[in-house]
Parts: structure tokens; sequence; C-alpha cells
């Protein structure tokens, strides 16, 4: 048992959130769940880290304040899940790490920022949950997690778009791009890749053609409103004992739902079935996640925040 | 025959809303479903009451301004019901009875004003349908119906929280624990109440030793997800025959059908679900009922009071 | 072949949308899915026609600013829809018309105007999509479509409420009338009208007997939830080879998915139900189509309209 | 003294609003100023009457829910005017009337019963406050009062704009032009009328000469940023000893201060300048006043009704 | 020089607020202008203290949010005040406190919740700036400002209502009567209190005797609005050298520039007006001060929690 | 008399806006006031062009819709000015150009295409109105305006910031730097320019050093409370008859007046002075002008965007 880990199961007490019953819910200042502020990596399983970066939409900014607000919404979360049975703050040390320096006015300096400021973290042992920002972000924290466990990994990707376009307006990186590029550069493994909840109209039918030759899985929302989640969990069999990294993208719920983000598209999940495809996760060997695309700029009523703090919760809880 | 149901079955003509296809509905003093405002409560079958209070709210507040926008909302509900076949109107005699005085700055006050103002009302013979505010008035609005009915009666609650928590920053009352007082008092039967719609974190697994030292039945929102309606149904056959008192609490319903409430919480009916829901009350013996948790300044678009409005009107159908 | 018909296939390139992979979607003056504006009708065999009027609402105005948030919204829409397979704008010449030149202050002027606009459309082989606006505006477009091909159409219609009253304030035109003033000008064939996604209070029971005079078809919302799109679909048999007119009604779907709109009607669609049902209409002989009572002020998020705009896309597509 | 006059000043108490140190300004079914419902005009010195009519509305609608919306605002009105000294309630028998029946499918036929619902209130010897309502209701309104008073009457206009167009879309009847037709209708004095806030962009130099011709006073905002009030309080003085009507259209302040209205214009009256202008009015014979144009779909905040529910109160205090 | 102050002076560097040239202003956990968050007491100068409680209020609620919202806008400040030339961060040890346990069912323990928070901090040297919660909190703070100080205190007061009032529906304690319980109960010097904003319609003229009797200074908005800040500055020359505590309440400014308020009244400062009366505060011996009823649920874009943020850094600066 | 310049004086007849007495404000495509869209540039005299980039902003993100939303606002605008006594649109060929293709992804890219965007334009004798945008775009406009003038030029800034920072995270290119790099690079001469505005915390007394190194005329806000148009007018002697550029930040406005823009900042103009201070450049030689940092996600009610219309007419007034 490494030196590090060691520490973190005997000598410290678990990071608890502030308890709603003796210091009520608007009180404090906002952390992810009420959780501590710790930017020791080496004192935690679990670190929840903000990426407050947007300079890879393409439409509608705003993800910068994602982190922002999900902890302000995250107030609202207790520890038990009923559904799963468990108390991921008494399982995992877990806290909120705080936010990683972004540099608004270059995407790729803020690439080498993401994945400078993760290797630490994961070095010290420590998943990590990260906050966005919007989509494009994936792709600097996939270089840091396969590099950490030494190649490609497999991908769960929740998402109305597969997000495997080649360019936009002659630029390599943005929101639309992060998984070709990690294809291309080796991060992700053939057959490996299932995305959930792909609908909307694309370009054209060859859209789909980077997606057919590295055997990515889909399930299209359609497929889900007439099968249910059957289908997708014959698919999540085939990720059963290995290194899984997810990826949620908000827009996978319907905007009704979650209005608050960059390339909303109308057709897809409600709360309750994205919570079902979250917790059907449990049992994966999940070595990290993140949760983009939240705006709050475009959201209405903090709905979106709201719902991505339930989905973070849910998250830490089948990691 | 008492004199004063004999009074109002023949001499009054029933009160009616006002005619949308002659007065516009954006036209009038808004009261409940354009109903004249009634306080003879002996005239009244069904009293429509507001309960502006939202003293016992632990996170958003709001609340208090419930009765008001339900009541500007309720402006667009016509008078007969396709489905149940029925027009309330017709068949009862139901008014808007106005706001109880409710006292902002204390609860046990308020309590005490609330109980007070509906025991003539329901001594007068009428059923009381009581708009809230926060959830905390179900308290004193049992005590009042338990008061008239002779003893504990039973409850059907749509929530997506139990309310069965004992006490918040060292106070017994708040909107998280009137039915635990409720059953200390001994308001409510044991085996007598139904819980549906529950769901999302608590505290800890002996958060529902409560609930099951009294025989609580729950049909959380992911088993009602996962089997339709059926279950709701089975338990509704023991209810049959007993003075049942239903308490709405907006929440049960999806934040994004129902953003504007307090402790929203994910994974929620849809509208057509708790439209069915109340439905299928149909045929109990209904003695009274509430609807609370409506707060207007966390709302969208008054989504959240029109559905109210919306689900007043079934639960006056269903009376 | 007529020769205008022969110089559209033949002689012109198709018009197309902006690419958004060169021109970002935020950019540019916004027009129907960002189609090149053409008033020529002769040049086009589907004319989108934003028609600004709502002076026939009778609760919530502000259709009139329908058309300029749907172009807005709809800067989101690419061209392949990869569950018809199939590119629009490659099957068919599709721009931007504009918008008629409504009179706000007359509704029956406005008729005329609409009436008086769309004749020479037609009359040029175009079909027109025409985007409300409120549900007034499709009596003066059904007198325009069935001058066009003779004599009385069929009509399915996406819908909460009928809108076969007779009047309102001893008005006969209305956002609530239009259909029945319809029948009563030859316009629809009885047996040939389905009405879907019906729900909610009404007046009396006898609201019902004009829509079972004439024959009318209905499916309730209530039988869809129960049902899902067989019943739908056992229906849309009976209209196979015969000329369909289409009407859709956005408040057909639910506030949370639709709140933007003048008399909003909760347990309505999803947004993936009423795509679905859009497209269950591929293989009809469609005429003509409109997408009415988008109301911006109301709305939240654009949510409204931004369904509107996938509506329309899909409208299209099954054209 | 007529017989009615004496009755209401010696035999009834004089009706007061709601107490809000007793019943907090949330509760209650929401009436002007918290005043009762009083619909018989002979108890009364001042009537307080919606007319939500917006079908003369140009560009934005909305104003029909002005009254609802007023209404709701103005629980927050307190008796006593520290700067007049005044408790109008104790003054005046002040009621809240309710609204008159408009039809938003005619123009002319609100018009009609805009005039003839004010005829016996007006014969009753009250006074009428008109709460709008778009401007074009300020036409009829004077029809009944130049009548009551058997002759033109003089006008003080707050507003951006002067409203003597002369039609749109060939529409005589707008909110446009009501001042022009009552100039032609001869219910205006020439020279007897003075528009104060004038501002904003016009057609062309030549749309001033029916105000010219009129010999109308004006007062722009311009002269009054420059030189503050002492330029209307000369004109004012002109004013003095004759039957003035006032009319307000609220886009006289400027959109920060009022958003909600149908043609907003840039810079207007700050609220504490339109507040000292109406109380400016105090000592002139005023025989009625309405406020118009609050659009509470464009409003935000409800910045625009609260601003127009103190104006009333201010108007109150001046008549 | 005592201990604790000594240690202050010498031996610690100042928190700083982190730099947004180096980590942008939307990144990070939110505190009070980006500063460190301190709970030592005895290493600040001044402790700026959240409290978030809004039980007292009697119309609109949500202060309680008061807190946090202010923090995420307080994002955007920089240390230096050109104006007043001084960087506050560089004179004193500022730092972010945190918030104070509130309870949000019971006003009196809420109270003592206040006073014993406060009294630790008070009694290590620094001076507390509190950020609201609704005006009832200025009691309990005030009870132990003025124990610090060993007696009554003067008070300059930013505020559209006195909040002398005695008692609402029955209750003593609440946002409208903390100064005349304090002047009861012996906090403030008779001839101590300057209130400055004043305006808007009173229950009557006598509201204003206990005013008179306790000879508070008055400079109404009216007095403002005419003549300037002259008066302002004249009442202030009798302030020097006496400890003064200022409170703040947000709405005295105007609804247009801070419309998130519980009880909004027209005829407000401007932001330039109000910003410039906290710097004529400059060179008082000000003893500690509250910014209070910032009411996020109400506010527009976050307005309010901006302006507020902004006074924060300004009354920071007069310290 | 060069050709272009000929033809466009002799032989075209000169654009102007959809006339709103015929076709309703609300109705059409929505271009920059209502204007035709032109996008041959020796046709004009004044070109409108949108450039849609928010590339350099530091903190809230969103002017990218600044163009779209300007448009649609732009709707109310009359081409009759009563104050300037001008018509623009008979003076000038003023017509909307478009948008410039920015590149979302990358600033230097944009700023590559902005200055060659603006080139054909300006070489085409016409004069450019920029909307942005953030506020970097000034700087390559400058380049093109620079080349074109074969020198320096004036420039007059509307501006709650001065905008000369050196760097932000590191990179020189920003929405707070473009004048300081327009200084280095040449493109503005010493004492050439003025800031009219200023206001708000900076960094430290030194961020003015550059600025009194070049010279750069200011009148801060206080300066402009205090003593109102006069010291702003003397500046303005000192630019009579030399080429000048005039950009407007919409911050230089109050939040109250513009709150949808990036980096607020209370104690602004209000709406009225800004118009007053635009109105003061007449008789400049102007050579082009932009608008800047409408953020419309951060608007309330389109208030900003209706703003910055009426000051788009404005300026298009002064040319």
């Amino acid at each position: 048992m490494p030196k590090a880990k060691a520490r973190r199961a005997y000598c410290l007490p678990h990071p608890q959130p502030t308890n709603a019953l003796e210091f009520a819910r608007f009180t404090g200042i906002p952390t992810f769940m009420r959780l501590p502020h710790i930017t020791q990596a080496e004192e935690l399983d679990i670190a929840i880290i903000g990426v407050p970066f947007d300079g890879g939409t393409t439409y509608r900014p705003g993800p910068r304040f994602g982190p922002r607000h999900v902890r302000a919404q995250s107030a609202i979360i207790r520890p038990w899940n009923p559904v799963l049975k468990v108390n991921p703050f008494a399982k995992h040390r877990v806290a909120d790490f705080g936010d990683l320096p972004v540099n608004p006015l270059s995407i790729e300096d803020t690439f080498r920022r993401i994945e400078r400021g993760l290797g630490p973290v994961l070095k010290g042992g420590a998943r990590t949950v990260c906050v966005g920002g919007d989509h494009s972000i994936s792709l600097p924290i996939l270089r840091a997690v396969a590099k950490k466990h030494g190649g490609p990994v497999c991908l769960i990707q929740f998402d109305a778009h597969n997000d495997l376009w080649d360019e936009y307006f002659g630029s390599k990186y943005s929101h639309g791009t992060p998984f070709r590029r990690a294809f291309e550069e080796g991060l992700l493994r053939d057959g490996g890749v299932l995305q959930v909840g792909l609908r909307g109209q694309v370009y054209g039918e060859d859209d789909f053609d980077f997606a057919r030759t590295h055997k990515v899985r889909m399930v299209t929302a359609e497929e889900f409103h007439a099968k249910g989640i059957a289908p997708v969990q014959r698919h999540l069999k085939a990720f059963r004992g290995k290194p899984v990294y997810i990826t949620l993208d908000i827009d996978c719920v319907d905007p009704a739902y979650a209005p608050g983000t960059g390339t909303p598209q109308v057709g897809g999940f409600t709360s309750a079935q994205i919570v079902e495809l979250v917790r059907a996760l449990r049992g994966l060997d999940i070595i990290g996640c993140d949760l983009v695309e939240v705006s709050p700029p475009f959201d209405s009523g903090e709905l979106t925040s709201l719902l991505a703090a339930n989905l973070l919760f849910e998250l830490v809880c089948v990691l």
C-alpha cells in the first residue's frame, strides 16, 4: 500500500459536508456539495475540480460560470443515496479542490494548464471529477488520465452530439472535436467508446464515418425512448473490468430539464432518465469523469445547475 | 339534513366562475378559478383558502406568494373536466374564501391563527382546500381537521420528501417536520399514510425509521417511473371508505415542470403523471386537502403556479 | 411539366443554409434556418413564411414575435436528418420568403392580407410553411389552400384545444374558432380532420358536439400517454393519398417544453413525442402546413422558439 | 348639494385599504391599493377602474395585463403621503371598481364598451382613474368625460410620443392616434393641451404640424433634463381653474425605470422626476385621469407595475 | 498598543484578493471580494461577515441569499479606489469571516446567535462589516457593538424607511422596528441618528413622532434630489469625532438600480449618488457597518448584488 | 470627385428603412434599423457592420450575440432626429452590411479576418460603424482605419475602463488592452485620445501611468456627475478638424440602464446623458465608430440592446 494512500485510509477523518440541520443550506461560502476546500491532493480519494473554460464553444458561451453555479446549487445535496444505498463521503475522502487557472483568451494555453494542473492530483492517487466548462476540456483531461493509466482508455459519453467533428473555422480544437483528437492522439480505444443520447440534425450521413471507423457504440435518444435502458445495459457489459472514463455533456438531457447549455437539442432525456443512466454505471472501474456544458447565463431558474449538482452527486456515488 | 346544508342545497344558486367567453381571462380581480369571493363558510361546500405563510422554509423562501400567483394563473381554468366528466361548480358550492391572516414573524402564532381560522369553516360543514404556503401549514390544518373528525385521519401525501424529520436548528416546527409532529400529536393513523413521489438524497438510511415505525406506505418516484400507476392504485384500495386528507407538495413534480418551489428535487413526475395521480383519488372519502410549496419568486414563466392552478381544479373535481 | 417548375428543377442551384462550420451560428442576419431570403415564389418548392399576427388571442398575446424568434433560434439547425435520412434542402428548393404584411389593428383586414399574400405563392407552385402568429391565421391560410386545391382538404391538427368554438365576446374570428369557420366555409372535409393532443378543461361536454357532427377524429393527450403513437398511426392510414394540410399549435406540447404560448395547458407532449409525431407524417401528401402560437414574451430561455425551430425543420423534412 | 353626494358624505364610512400592520401585504385577493371592491359608483368620489385592452398596440403587446399587475404591486402602498401631507382615502371615498369588459378582438367594439361603461360612473358623480391598457383607451374615455363636462376639456399628457399620428396600416384607431382623433372629435381645446416628456425619433419634422395647428404646448424630455421642472410649472399656470384631464403614458419614464411598456424610448424621466411632475399637478381642477401602457410581459422584476402603482397613488392624491 | 493589534501590524502579511490578472474573475470559490476566508478574528482589522437571515421581512423575502450573491458579484472588485486614493487591503487586514449560523425558523434565536457570534470578533479588535439579511439583524449587531463600546453609539442610516415602527402583527421584532427597539434598549444616542433617503408613503404623520422625540436627523430623498449632498454634509459635521455605526439598507437606492429588495420604493438614489454618499463618510470614526435587504430572488440580472458589492468595497474604504 | 462616390451621389436612390406605418415593427427579417442588407460597399456612404466576436472577454461573455439583438431592437428606430434636425438616411447612403466572419476559437485569426474584412469597405469610400462584439475588436478596426487614413488618428472613447492594461493571463490581446496595443502600434496620436466615463476601482494608481505618458485626456464619471457636459465640450474643441474615431463601450452607461455587458460598473451615465454626449460630437470629422460590449445573455428585458440601437442611430446622425 502506498504511503499516501495509507495516510488517507488510517490517519485522517473523512471530509464531511456542512450539516444542513445545523447550518442552513443558504449559509456559508459555497463549495461543491458543501465539502471542505482541500488542495492537498494526496489527502483525497476523489477531487472535485472546477474547470471554468468556455473558449471552445461555437454557439452560446457561458460554461465558464458552470463551476460557480453548480457549487451554489449543490448546497441542496444530502449525503445518503437511498437507491444506491451509499454515502460516498463515508466511503471515500472527497473534497472541493478548487478551480484550475484557465486562460479565457487561449484554448491551447488552457489545455496546457489543465493537463499540468491534473497531473499531480492523479499522481497523488486521487480520481478527478471535473466540472466544466465546455466539452473541449475533455481532451486535456483525457491526456492526463491516459498518461496516468499508461495508455488508451475506454469512454462512456452521455451527449446529444458525438463531438467527433474535425474542425470549425479552420480550428482543430473546440467543443465539437475533442474525441476525434483523442482518438487521433491514441487516448481512446477502438471499440471502447459508448455514446448515449445522440440525436438531432447533423451535417450529413458521413458525419458518422469517423465513429464507424473506430467502432464507436451508439445508443441514440430515439432508441432509448423506444426501448428504455436495456440496450445501454447490454453495451455496458463490454466495459466491465476495463478502465472507463465518463463524460457527461448536460445537453444529453432535454432543454426543458437543462435549458442552460451551449447547443441545446430537443428530444433529450428527462432528469429521471439521466439519473437512471448514471446509476447504471455502478460496478464499472471508473477512473475519472467530467460534467460539462452547463451554461448558467442561458439557464432558467438555475434548473440546469441544480440538475448538474445532482448528477455530480450520482457520479461520485458510482465512482 | 343539517339546517346549513339544507339552505345551501335548496336556497342559493351555485357560485359560478366568471364566464371567459364574455369577460376575457385577463380581466377582473383575480380569485381562485375566477370564483366569487365568499367568506360566509356556511354557504359553501368547498372553501378554497389561501394560507400565505413560508416561515417554515429551510432553504428557498417564497411560498407566501403562492396564493396570489395561483389565483392569477387559475384564470385559465374552464369548468368541465372531460376525463372525469364532471363540472365541480355544478356539483358543489365552491368559492374563494380569501386568505388566512398569517403572521410572517412567528410560526407558532401562525399555527394558532390557521387552526383558529379553519375551525368555523369546518364546523359550518364546508371542506377546505388550502393553498400554501410552505408545508409546515399542514400541521395546524390537520389539527383542525382531526378535531372536526374526532380523531386521527388517513393521509395521502404527494411529495419528494417525507417531511418526517425531527428538527432543524433546534426547532421542532418547519416544513420538514409536520407529519412527524402530526403522528406524535395523534392526528394521523398508523398504516394510514401513503407517500408518493419520494426521491433524492436523505441524511441516512435511518431517516426512514420513523416512517417504518408508523407503517407509512411509500411509492418512490423511481418505482413509479418503472411500474407506472399500478402500485399506487393497489395502495389506494386500503383507503376506500376511510376519511382521507390529501396533501400535495408541488415538489413531487420535476423541477422542469415546477421550478418554483423551495427544495426542488430532480427525477420527479411530469405534469401528466401528477394529473393522472390526482384523478386516481376519485371515489375516496376526501375530507380536505392542501397544495403547498409553490414559490413564485423562484418560478420560471409562472409554470409552477399554472400547474398548481390545474391541480387545484383536479383536486376540487375529486373532492 | 410546367415552365416554372422546369426552371426550378434544372436551371437554379438549390438554396442552401449558411455553413456553420465556416460562419458561426451567432453571425449574420437571422433567416429561417439560415436559408437565403427569396421572395420570387416561382423559384421555390417550399416557401417558409412568417405571419406575425396575434390579434386573435383571447388570453396572453405575443405570437406576433413568433417569426422573429423562431428565425433566431433556427440558427442551430443542421441540414441532415439522421432519423428520416433526408436533407430537405438538397431535395427541395426551400427559402425564407419573409413575412406577410399583417395589420395588428384589424383581424378582418389581416385575413384579407394573408389570403392575398399566399395566393401568388401557391399559384407559383410552391407549398407554404407558415410560422405564426396565433391560430386564427389558419383560417385565411386554409381559404387560400382550399382555393388552390379546388375544394375542401384534410387537416391534421396537433393542439391542446380543438379550436372549434363558435365565438368569443360576440366575435366570430379568434384563435379559438378557425376550424369551425373552416368547416362552415367548406374548406375542410367531414371525417377528414384528425386532432391530436387535446386535453384540459372545456366549458361543457357539448363543446365536442360540433366535432362529432363533422366526424372529427381525436386522439387525446391522455390516450397518447397511455397507448403511445399506435392510435395516431391507425388514424393516419385514412389520410394516405389525400391532400392533407398540417397545423401545429405549439401548445400541444407541455408548458415545461413550450412555456411561451398563449393558452398553456399542462399534461402535454414532451419534445421527443412531438418530434416522433411529426415524423410519423412522412409519406402523406402534405399540401402545406403552419406552426402557430409561439409567444416569445412568455417564453423562458427561448425554449419554445428553439423547439418550434426544430419542428419547423421536421415539418420541412416530411413535406 | 346633490342627493347622491349627500349620502356619500354623511352616511357611509370611507372605504379603507386593508391594514398591512395586521394583514401582511402578500395576503388577500389583490385590489388596487388593497381598497374594497365596490361597483356601486354612486357610493364613490373616485373610482379606480381597470381597462385591460391592448388591441391598439403597434409594436409590443401586453398592457391587457396592466391592471392585474398594478393591482398586485399596489399592495405596497401606504395611505399617508408625507410630501403632499394628505391621506386620500380619508379625504375621498375611493375604491376598486373592477375592470371594464373589453373585447380583445375588436378595437371599435371595445371603444363602445368603454364609453358605455364609464357613463354611469361619471353620471353618478365619481371621477374615474383608469388603469390601462394601451393608450388607445384614452379616446373613448375622453368621449365619456367630455360628454359629462358638456364640451372640450384640457389635457395634460405625460408621454414620450405625442400620439397625434393620423393612422397606421390604414387604421384610424390605435395607441398612436387617440389625441388626433380627440381633437377632430372636438373633445380637446386648442391651446389646452400640454405634453411633457416627448423625445426620440419621429418620422419627420412635419410630425409636429398637427400639434402646432392646435397650439399644443410641449416640454420635451431634453428641455426637462436641461432646465428642471420650471418650464412645466410655467405652463401649468395656464390650466388653473379649467377642467383638466390627465393622461400618463408610463413610457414618459426611462426604460431603466419602466422597461415593461410597448414602445420604450431611452432618455426619459427617472422615477423621482415623474413623481415630482405628478405632485406638481396639485391645485388643478382635475376631472379624471388614466395611466396607460404598462406591459407586464416585457417588465423586469415588476419594476414598471410597482412604479405605476406609486403613480396611481400620487394621482389619487392630487385629484 | 495591545498585543493582538501588534501581531497583526507587524507579523502577518495582509490578506490579499486573488489577482484577477492571473486567475480570471469567474474562477474560484467565491468569497467577499475574492479575499481569503479567515475565521481567526484576532488576525483581522476588518471582518466581513454574512448574516443570511430574512425572518424579519414583512413583504418580499429573500435576503437570506444576500451574502451568497454579494460574494459572487464582488468578484469584479479591484483593490484601488481612484477617487478616495486608497487600497483598503493594503491599509487594513481584511478577510471573509464566513456566515453566522442563523436559525431561519426563529427571529429571537437568531438574534441570540448574531450577538453571540459577533462578541468574540469585536473583542478581538476587529471591526465588523455585516452583509444581510434583512434589516432586523441591525438590532442584535447594535447590541454587540454598543456593548463593546460601553454605551449608546451614533448611527447613520441610508434607507427609504425609518424602521422606527413599533410592531407588526403583534410582533416586536421585524425589519420595520430595529431602531425603535435600539433606542428603547439604550443602544442609540438621542440626536445621534441621521437617516438619509427617506421617502414614500407612511401610515400617518404621527409615524414620525418617535423620530422627533429622539431628535433623529433626516434628509429625505426629495431634499437630496432638490439640494444635492450639501445638507447631508452639514449633518455629518455633528458626527465628527464620535463613534458612528453605519447601516445601509439597499432600498435607499431606486428600484431601477436595486430591484432585488424586500420593500422597494420608487424615487430613490442613483448608484452614483449612493456611492457619493458613502464616500462622504470618510474621516468619521466608524466603528462598524452593515449592508442589508439585498434580496436576490427579486433581483434582475444581479444588478442589486453587484451594486451591493461595490458599496461593500466603498464602505471598507471609509472604515 | 471619385467615380464610386459619383455613382453613389447621382445614380442610386438612398436605401430607406422599411416604413413602420405600413409594415409593423415586429415584422420582417431584422436588419440594423430595418435598412436593406447591402454588401456592395461601393454603393454606401456608411456601412453598419456586425462584428460578433467575444473571445477577448475576461469576465462575462456574450457580446457575440450583440449584433443579433441590436438588429432586433433597432426595429423601433424612426428616421428623423428632432433634436439634431436630421434624417441620416436622407443625407447618407446607409445600409446593413452584414456580419464579419469571425473565428470564436482564435483571437488572432479573428483580428486578421476583421482587418481583412474592413479593408475593401474603407477603400470603397464608406465609413464603417461596427457593432460588437467585445472591445478587443477595436484594435483590428483601428489598424484598418489608420491604414486607410495613412497614419495615427484621434480617438474619443466612452467607457468605464480605459482599456490600456498590458496583459491578462500572459495574453497581450483582450478587451482590456486594445488601446495600449493601438498606441504601441502607432495607430493613435499622443494627446489625441479622450476618455469619457472612467470610474470604478483599478489595480493601482500606476494603472494611469500609460495614459499619462501618452497625454490621454480624461473626464471621469464623477467629474461629469459634478459638472455636467461642459468639461467634455472643452476637450472636444481640441478635436475639431482632425480625423476622429469614436468607440463607445456600453459599460460607460450605468448597469441600471445597460445591465447586459461584460464588466458592469456602477455609477455610470444615464441614457439621457450618453445620448447628450453622442450628440455633442456633431461637427467633428468622424472617420468611423464602433459600439461594443453589449452582452445579451446578461441583459434584462433587452434594455441594453434597445439603448445600443438608439445610440447606433445617434452615432449615424453625427457621422
